[in-house]
């Protein structure tokens, strides 16, 4: 019988796409001199190695000891075989999935939430501050600082606070603080309060908070969960057990890769391994971000500098934007959310390394509810935008040809979001 | 590097410990004449092959090639090292827990869920009926009907039903119908309703209405998720993977296994392929079933025959009860609310082959608190009971002995639960 299940064992070094990008990375510019960014200017919010992390350009990093025995309480996650689906879509395509969801957090973010937790506490940080939208990642980083004995504090938008308390549950099962922003803690939460008491808040005010807090703390640091080079960096063991698992399943390559893209990290992750190898090898990998039609930063996007928030407090960044006042609509995808794109993944975009297509919530959550139908696990509405694109690609595919998709997670805590997409 | 997670492959055969009891199972009596069953007094519910399974004493029965390669989309499910734990608890025993949470379901449930419907579609049956509780039965049979074609009707408890949406809405996404109980649909539910309109409903009424249904149906047939020797024997999966694991891991044996237990199905299954070791070859695993304090099935009732029901209309089973007619106070471990248990866990408790422990819900929270914290898997209330067994053993274990935890299921729909004990 057919093993469903193609396993690895977890990589020994991340995978940095710096070191072979045909051009370098444009840099990051301080938002004041408009100057690229020096390590010191990092320095109040990130360790050093993290830093280093994100300007290296070599091209394999190897993974703490302690950070890879903790990857394999859960990884490699398990690249599957979709027959079923397969079947249902009539394809003589091949079509596999990388599965994040297995993950304690449900989701891709503890792969770089447990290194960031361990770099900062190598350097003696006791304490980290982040925002969370609807919690993936805040409660992904209060797994990371549960297990290496740190403490968490998480600003999650209010009105995702009042609405979601699984992710709160969560974050406090695993003994982090979580504070509805904007709270009274925080200097810029209070005046946000006293312009607007009932405001339900945002990630930009989020943010403020969580770097306020940690440039005031000399315990403590800020973390980000996507956007960031050292992100795509940590992101990547998806993308190198990805390469094992395809050679072991028999597959001389991936032909069609499709990932959900919001701030970027999961297909960075998924992608840039097999990206690298198309550079180097040969291969002829093509690889499609997948971004929801009501935020479409790729696709409907300018590639040029902007800011990472809507108060032009971050460094300057070369990416895919729509603008960092752009206010993109409530879709369910809260993770798809994000005014601009990480620059890596921006870059690839514009060296003509991937491409990018929107997809709409309607055929997203049709294709998320196939794919639970047929393979059992129900999608992350992220994920299932991952999921409708390689469904239509399928339809008109060769035989032979091998489809992966890039399934973030699972919708576990997200089902109520498939109402009136069940019928 | 130490791999965490121990793999095996998907077994071929299902173990059946009636095989190996030095003395033979107390048959199940018909409620009216308090004869033995015979197989066609359960032939207008259930499929023939599942009626031979229940009275059969073959030591090993062949997995159909199609269960194996759906079971193989999740299993074997992973053993792992829980050294976190270990070091939290300053113990030289090495602990593992066998965790069923990877499911697509969350929890053990489909084990069985996906042959029932197998079997029952193999005898020409398009329709299932179930009750279920919190859900986790209910929607691990929307499940594997989902994947095999089959439509599924669920009658969930009323108050589950309004206050815990997200497994009906699991359901759903599975293509399943699910009815809060009572309902207008069945005659047995619009009479409860005429009684009483606002009837918070019960796990009695919800199994009256879907057994009617069927009963009803020449197309339809019933489905139960635990209690039943064909549920033991699919369950096996779990201690047949759990041998040769232990066996991988270079361990000789487990010398202790905790499971909770409720129905029974979980612990059966994990434990009785060890129980038959022993009978068979010597070895001198010891089995504890933790059972919540407050609902003593084991530790405080009779074993006795009674009724599986509160009506009164089921077959009069040899088993621990605490009387057919006991209703456990509303304890957060939904799943461990029964008042009686499987008769093949009595008959192992009765002849001396396992233990059994009550544990106080405060207790196991603290437990899975604790086991969240260090080994970053939120545990089901559930299997809480087994991890607190388990911690309060290692406290005083000699070193090197080898301690095995049953964690049949994640908690992440049971966050609610864990309120007022993360402090």
């Amino acid at each position: 019988m057919d093993r469903e299940v193609i396993n690895s064992s977890v990589p020994s070094h991340w995978y940095n796409l710096n070191a072979d990008f045909p051009e370098p990375l444009p840099p990051a510019l301080h938002p004041g001199t408009r100057e690229p960014l020096g390590p010191e200017d990092l320095a109040p919010l990130f360790p050093m190695a993290l830093i280093m992390q994100e300007v290296s350009t070599e091209r394999y990093i190897e993974i703490p000891d302690e950070v890879r025995s903790i990857y394999a309480k859960w990884r490699p996650s398990p690249l599957l075989r979709a027959r079923r689906l397969e079947q249902a879509l009539g394809t003589e395509a091949r079509i596999y999935y990388k599965y994040e969801g297995v993950s304690p957090a449900g989701s891709h973010k503890p792969n770089t939430a447990i290194p960031q937790a361990w770099y900062n506490r190598e350097e003696g940080i006791t304490r980290l501050t982040t925002e969370t939208g609807a919690g993936q990642w805040g409660a992904s980083l209060a797994l990371a600082c549960a297990l290496l004995g740190m403490t968490c504090e998480v600003w999650q938008v209010r009105s995702s606070y009042d609405s979601k308390p699984y992710r709160r549950q969560q974050m406090e099962v695993y003994g982090s603080a979580c504070h509805p922003s904007p709270s009274d803690l925080t200097e810029s939460g209070r005046a946000m309060l006293a312009k607007d008491p009932d405001t339900p808040g945002s990630l930009g005010m989020a943010i403020s908070e969580a770097v306020e807090v940690a440039a005031n703390d000399p315990q403590a640091h800020y973390s980000l969960g996507s956007v960031l080079n050292h992100v795509m960096l940590h992101q990547s063991v998806i993308g190198q057990e990805l390469l094992v698992q395809l050679e072991t399943a028999g597959e001389a390559q991936a032909d069609m890769v499709f990932g959900c893209v919001g701030g970027g990290s999961n297909l960075g992750g998924l992608s840039f391994p097999l990206i690298g190898q198309n550079l180097r090898e040969g291969t002829t990998t093509e690889v499609v971000a997948c971004e929801p039609s009501a935020c479409p930063t790729i696709t409907e996007g300018e590639y040029r500098y902007d800011f990472g928030d809507v108060a032009g407090l971050t460094p300057l960044l070369k990416m895919h934007t729509l603008g960092s006042d752009f206010v993109p609509p409530p879709i369910h995808a809260g993770g798809l959310r994000y005014h601009g794109m990480a620059p890596m993944v921006s870059h690839a975009v514009n060296l003509g390394l991937m491409s990018a297509i929107a997809v709409d919530q309607d055929d997203a959550f049709a294709a998320g509810v196939q794919f639970a139908r047929t393979e059992g696990i129900i999608p992350a509405p992220e994920s299932t935008h991952a999921v409708a694109g390689a469904v239509e690609y399928a339809k008109r595919a060769a035989a032979d040809e091998v489809i992966v998709i890039g399934l973030s997670g699972n919708g576990v805590l997200d089902l109520p979001a498939y109402q009136g997409y069940t019928g």
